[in-house]
């Protein structure tokens, strides 16, 4: 059928189940055509095809409510409910987000990104419905991955507790980014492969009638076999302990076996845990078989091969730059220890796991567990280095302040992706990384201006042993600069003039130093003199620079490519309060106090006036004001 | 014994049962006297009394290491280690602290305050031993209550993952602060009454081995079951779901039962879990009956009777104020449900919960989960109040911001104890929350100047739809102002001059309206004129009363019982340079780069120069300076 002229999921209703196959081939072939040109989660959504059919015939969405989990594997979701037409504009500026929009259509009843958020807003949405007295289905789908995420956890206690109503859809397929870790991991293996419950359980049931007759204690001990038959065997029994009633496995690739067991849990009242078993990447050749994560979410591909469309780069992969250098290290310092959630290729840590098998631990998707993980081989005097996305970081938020920065511990924070990631979109931007370490006392946060300085800096952070340092890197690559053979050790809180000036100053770090220089050789040209800082310390700030620029009354412009509101041009402003210098002119630039879509970081950085033209203009329009200003004093 | 005397754990070694009963019952008399006086958390500890000394005789501290979670029941372990000479001094500024402090002795390992760190922290230490090839026993002691949080749930996950060695002991007082919710809390009753394990086993095996031999598919069957005896019955199997080995239920006031399954774990390779039963408040007849949480932690009481030493008070507590203004708003508009993460005593929604039980929820210790179970609620079009400890709703940082702001639902969040808190010290200060929410997009957030605007704000709180808003409040109790019959709603954005002045202006809300209101009157009588603004709305600021008093050039002072770095005398300098006001001097009070310790607020406040005289010092340093310039300009 045209996929194209889908308008809802109404449809499915009377489709056949070979013609729902007919209809899986051909999503599963947009799919890969579409995001060949696009790129996207691919791996993902081949793998639910079945699986979200299955879901729009068997419930009436919208009244009854789909949440995805990260929500990344949403693709067919979109197609069913009228989106097909919007692909070739996947995760571009204005176009359709790779992720649940609630404007985007009324199917999209909950906005997900980061992971684990899935059951505690089923949770929320279930209580209101039954407030109500509507009847509604609300039904969760979540990853094996997502489901050892806190929060999800933290949500499978409640809602086995209240014992509302709830469908619950696990799907299983036995990776989340990376190959999954953990015990919970190890149970849904053990499901996987003991078969489906309701079999064994007659079975089992004539076994015990052949136990003889007993007296006494042991008499007592079988009715107890008996009456906790449902415990039997390891079938679900991890969750019906919790409360749910489990039901599964289910091939989540065959129609007939999904149809049942939806069928079933829908008429099942109380919570209950549907076990789907897909496969990742299913129908794609070079998806199927990733075995780390590959595949997960992409560039564009040639789909022949398989082959991904480099984009050209220059220098190394700002993760990879990090890890290598922590991997250096790591042969000289036994005591360097690398602490992943979930993100071993993410974040580039492949290499350091296989040279450092046992100093090496992906916790899986635990963001808090793994910074007091790490607060905690630092009280044993080791030198972790945790490696977390910027926006991930938000999760342990409060075991950076609590764990590691009120006991002061040596704790090396590899901030990745910080700034703004692009086709993710406003889930992802690193943005707020800045402003929720800035005030937390005892935290050194840092920022190279390129790749050569970056591996000092990973140097400096793991020589450094006066309690927690963080370096926040972008999404993508350095410069492609000379590297220096031997690592350097940089002062805490120095900056460093890049290029001298006297009408004016512009302090910034990372990714934004280039419009700074771009900026000043333009004004150069128009016979103004522009001073750029490198203020790699983010935290604390180089006060003695701070108080000489001060001195010279030059106007300052800082930029950051982060939220303004309390983050480094703010400290600058502080600065300047506590020292009352009232005398200079102080402009920022920066991320403005809202949430930044998805598109190309170049379109989004436009969009908020983050570009060189911007700080021509910015500087341009300070220095007059100033000399003006210090004339009439 | 002499309580006094005792230099660290050694002692113990050397006693019989009979003894380590009569130091029983010398440190029970000991805390409940010491803390009758000082306040402090009574019931915890005196339901670890025994299992605290059993683990100092059995395991070598501070070899072995004892990682007590939350911390507020290691008074039993200061005691033992050497500290009972300080009670006096117990939670008092420059005193002992209530929880684990690594400078107080070697035997303190960990820091807490916050719930269900203990388990990370440990894998950390595990991690690090493991490394180092040593052989230290690494213990951590987490209580039902604190199981139930996110991060300890992911810690589990990893922990029974790695299979390395660790002896993880389940305190299990069947309440944690209040009656603990939760289906792990089911699963905990149930294990408390199935009986021993080991008891049944061999009755198990006997039992199967009756089983008649059978042929094809039962004979598979059969196999199974017999492969799976340790699944067999509840007991432990939810841990041994997840790679522990379980050992217990073990009575935790019997020496016999814990010395026999301490020494057991200590033999035991990979992780255990053994589970302890005690009693809260055991042995003192007034905690020991309490069902609701009253006497986890108090201020002083009367030995005799039992009764609380009521400091004098005039107004409401706040969170009564807050709770009981929402409970009577919850009569009108049914779209109200009150959620709290454990909180239920804490936070006054007792009486909330008795007239609307099925719009009250408990979720137990889990902020992230409570946070998104009310972005599910305001998705359809419920009015959630998510009553949350300044202090704790850190943990729920990224989801206010991923789940809450980015979606711009209609969650009101209640921030009790924001603020210092005084004797709880640096872990449970709520002086960040103005910091870390501040930058996120969408929200607003207030502070109330007395109880009656506490009310208004409650409402207008409640009344406003267009996205998230928070209401701060202080740990204590309001003014005893008098209270409008009728609520109003309080135009968003708008502050209040409460009192005119023009030779400075002083911006502050809340709790230090207080004494910017001295210091002006102290002024006034030097002939200075200070107007003093009700900054009552943190974001969005009052932008049109800003520009008034910019236009004014008056210097103004900003006072936050708050971190300053990134805090509201920040955004006052951010709308002071965004709007290029260079003119104006600005100052600013708050708390200072570092973590507060323990003490009265008083004292505290003190220490970091927030009182009515700094306040005085500072605006007469600040008036004679504008005045210069002024005339200079």
């Amino acid at each position: 059928m045209d996929l194209l002229s889908i308008k809802d999921p109404s449809f499915l209703k009377t489709l056949s189940n070979n013609e729902l196959e007919k209809l899986s081939a051909e999503i599963r072939q947009f799919l890969i055509e579409k995001l060949s040109e696009t790129g996207g989660h691919i791996g993902p959504n081949l793998g639910v095809v079945e699986l979200t059919i299955a879901l729009h015939k068997v419930f009436d969405s919208p009244q009854d409510k789909f949440i995805w989990d990260v929500g990344h594997q949403s693709y067919v979701h979109k197609i069913l409910t009228g989106r097909a037409g919007d692909f070739d504009t996947l995760r571009q500026y204005k176009g359709l987000s790779g992720f649940p929009k609630r404007d985007e259509s009324e199917h999209d009843v909950w906005e997900t990104g980061h992971s684990s958020t899935s059951l505690s807003a089923a949770m929320g949405m279930v209580i209101a419905r039954d407030i109500k007295k509507s009847k509604e289905h609300i039904i969760p789908i979540i990853g094996d991955g997502a489901l050892t995420g806190g929060m999800a956890l933290e949500a499978l206690n409640h809602i086995g507790h209240e014992q509302k109503d709830m469908i619950v859809v696990l799907n299983d397929n036995e990776m989340s980014i990376a190959p999954n870790v953990g015990a919970l991991h190890n149970v849904l293996g053990r499901l996987r492969t003991a078969g489906k419950y309701h079999w064994v359980k007659d079975e089992l049931e004539y076994l015990l009638k052949k136990i003889p007759a007993v007296g006494g204690k042991l008499a007592a001990t079988a009715e107890r076999v008996k009456d906790s038959l449902k415990y039997m065997l390891v079938s679900g029994v991890f969750f019906e302990e919790l409360g749910f009633t489990y039901l599964g496995p289910v091939d989540g690739h065959n129609y007939d076996d999904l149809f049942e067991n939806l069928q079933y849990a829908k008429k099942t009242s109380g919570p209950v845990l549907l076990h789907v078993i897909t496969k990742k990447g299913k129908g794609y050749q070079p998806a199927e078989s990733d075995k780390v994560g590959t595949w997960h979410g992409t560039g564009p591909y040639k789909i022949e091969t398989g082959d991904f469309v480099k984009p050209k780069v220059i220098g190394p992969a700002w993760s990879k730059l990090v890890s290598d250098t922590v991997q250096k290290l790591a042969r000289e310092d036994e005591r360097i220890v690398a602490i992943t959630p979930a993100m071993p290729v993410g974040s580039k840590l492949e290499a350091f796991a296989q040279e450092f098998p046992d100093r090496m631990f992906d916790v899986g998707i635990a963001e808090q567990h793994a910074a007091t993980v790490a607060a905690g081989l630092a009280t044993q005097d080791m030198k972790p280095f945790l490696a977390i996305y910027s926006t991930f970081l938000q999760r342990a938020y409060d075991q950076v302040v609590h764990d590691i920065c009120r006991q002061n511990l040596n704790v090396f924070i590899g901030i990745d992706r910080a700034g703004l990631v692009g086709a993710d979109g406003e889930t992802h931007q690193g943005v707020f990384d800045i402003a929720f370490l800035r005030h937390v006392p005892n935290i050194v946060v840092m920022m190279a201006k390129d790749e050569n300085e970056g591996q000092h800096l990973v140097n400096t952070a793991l020589k450094y042993n006066d309690g927690p340092i963080a370096l926040r890197y972008a999404r993508g690559n350095g410069l492609g600069v000379a590297m220096d053979e031997e690592l350097k050790v940089i002062s805490i809180g120095t900056w460093e003039v890049l290029k001298q000036g006297t009408d004016a100053v512009i302090l910034t770090f990372g990714t934004t130093i280039e419009m700074a220089m771009e900026a000043a050789a333009i004004l150069e040209k128009q016979g103004k003199s522009i001073r750029v800082v490198n203020a790699r310390f983010i935290k604390p700030l180089d006060e003695k620079m701070l108080h000489e620029i001060f001195a010279e009354e030059m106007p300052i412009l800082t930029i950051e490519e982060a939220i303004l509101q309390g983050g480094f041009g703010s400290s600058v402003l502080e600065f300047a309060q506590e020292h009352q210098y009232t005398q200079t002119v102080i402009s920022r630039i920066g991320i403005p106090d809202r949430f930044i879509e998805h598109g190309s970081v170049s379109k989004l950085l436009e969009e908020i006036e983050m570009t060189t033209e911007h700080v021509v203009h910015k500087l341009e329009a300070m220095i007059p004001k100033h000399e003006q200003k210090v004339l009439r004093s």
